[in-house]
């Protein structure tokens, strides 16, 4: 049965649902404009934890612990776990998911990790291969400032263009017809959304290399994928109600729409950006915006599966972004490349 | 169409293909007892290269061009790359593989990458989600050592457990039936093999947290995951005529046949590794043996795929172990889980 579609997209034949999904966060986040949405707030970022890679792996166990009460199903339910984060060797992940004993496949797209897991979730359901699977994403802060740029107690200065990594982690429970009727059955509910199309992202490299303006290195890769999933799909702008980045933030959010324009798209209509959406900017001293893996994981279980359920939105273009660089590549003067993956949303 | 099996296996529905394959190694690896059979030996570990990072990219380049060149085939016929490598934020890969414009799926899974990414490239290719992909992994000693442990010229010690980190990548391109025909009609001759199952790893903690000991933490997940594919497939040692871990070394390999004799299994006539074949431990000073994520996949392509081709194996399981820490993890005391995937390689 194909399933492909064009040059780098994917449209399942079998429906394929997100079941549940559980969106766990820190003290900022729970601050901002969609605070009340999140399904659990932490009193203070460590979580109670030792160290903030700990945090960070505690963030992810419970969002799949949740998004599993959520959906009325035990570990034992789920064939599948992909999962990943920001941190180097994806501790985060390795650390906060060993305890569910759930066959686990490590992924890594940097802040598009949200968006290759839930990709890679549904080829593995449309294709015969489980019933059910999960996908956890996460970023903290604290973490990711060390693991990229300076000790928190130095106190840098931070540049207009910069973005704050969101302390988060979002899961998702994906399943087909028979997992989502059953779910229905047992009252727990009708599923979130249902997941019609994908178009997988190739690197992106303008050769900027400021990770102080990470927006400005992954817009043209959000702008590629934007681009072949119109071609793919044979869509535009207005086939969507909302075409929603990961992080591009302020900065990458202008970027985007030239770069589209200019190729003959105009989404300025369309366009929003989890990591503007996630902080206010001015009263929480978050400059560009959010980012990171948690970034777009949270705002889309919190924030945007919620659109989709209440009918104000139909049909949406969400494309995580990510940009691939460590602080290893970025001390020996390399460039930022950027990558982002686009899944079609809509009401189930 | 059901193509799950088991708690944690796979069973396409479809036959898929090693279409082709390629292996790029450095220096020590060329000297080693698998020398004359890898496509291509750098004449130093630099590979023309300004710094370690480029040189193991540069690996993940050529390996990939070369097997694309030897199946006769263009980027422009592969739909979807996997891929991983051991650095933080897998930098060898996003510029390894970033002047290839394929749609990418970046992995994560230490030195079981290889089996991961051959594990999603099969399900993505029977469920009919492309009709070629590439899968492709590497590791460089000095990357890795920079990476995990010290500075090369710190000069230090190390103990006989320790193993050594393959320089070296190697890349696949798998097809289904169709491009399995179409690549033979072309005159680029038959697959290398056919992939008949899969069995994805669960994280395996002992507790155990010496890096300068990988094989013995690695070993209790390559037996999870070998009881496990037993389970699944209703088989036993005697069903394969090889069972070939990726890099448990002369100490983990002890402890893997104990630990399955312990659970009623006795692997010890099939039991093959790829850490301890690819070097001469006694004359070429590498201790446990060898390790990385390249050196289940140079192993994979320059000798086991050879081994089947030539008949002398009828049916192989191959399992890439991975021990997921990094150096954040290990400073913090943290343990070291561990993690492996099967696949049955069979004559094509």
């Amino acid at each position: 049965m194909k399933q492909s579609l064009g040059k780098a997209s994917i449209r399942p034949q079998e429906p394929v649902y997100i079941l549940n999904s559980a969106s766990v966060v820190g003290t900022k986040e729970g601050q901002g404009p969609l605070g009340l949405l999140f399904d659990q707030v932490g009193e203070d970022d460590m979580f109670g934890c030792a160290t903030w890679e700990e945090a960070e792996s505690t963030l992810q166990k419970k969002a799949i612990g949740l998004a599993l009460e959520k959906a009325g199903l035990g570990q034992e339910d789920i064939s599948f776990l992909f999962a990943g984060d920001l941190l180097g060797q994806s501790i985060a992940t390795s650390f906060g998911v060993s305890r569910y004993q759930i066959p686990l496949l490590g992924v890594y797209g940097a802040c598009s990790t949200c968006g290759e897991s839930l990709t890679l979730g549904v080829i593995t359901i449309a294709g015969g291969f489980a019933e059910r699977v999960a996908c956890v994403t996460s970023s903290h802060f604290a973490s990711a400032e060390k693991e990229f740029r300076f000790p928190l107690a130095y106190g840098n200065q931070r540049p207009l263009s910069a973005s704050w990594t969101v302390t988060g982690s979002g899961a998702f429970v994906l399943g087909g017809q028979e997992a989502a009727q059953q779910m229905k059955q047992a009252g727990k509910g009708a599923a979130r959304a249902r997941i019609t199309g994908m178009t997988v992202g190739r690197i992106v490299d303008y050769g900027l290399k400021d990770s102080m303006n990470m927006g400005a290195c992954m817009a043209p890769a959000a702008a590629s994928t934007i681009e072949q999933h119109f071609m793919d799909f044979q869509t535009g702008p207005e086939d969507y109600d909302k075409i929603i980045t990961g992080d591009l933030g302020k900065v990458g959010q202008k970027v985007l729409i030239d770069l589209l324009r200019e190729k003959g798209y105009d989404i300025s209509c369309q366009h929003m950006d989890c990591g503007i959406e996630i902080y206010d900017g001015d009263s929480q001293d978050t400059h560009a915006g959010g980012s990171g893996c948690g970034c777009s994981a949270v705002t889309l279980s919190a924030y945007l599966l919620k659109q989709l359920e209440e009918g104000n939105w139909k049909k949406v273009l969400f494309l995580p972004t990510g940009a691939l660089l460590s602080k290893t590549s970025f001390n020996e003067g390399k460039s930022v490349p950027g990558i982002a993956h686009g899944l079609v949303l809509e009401k189930a």
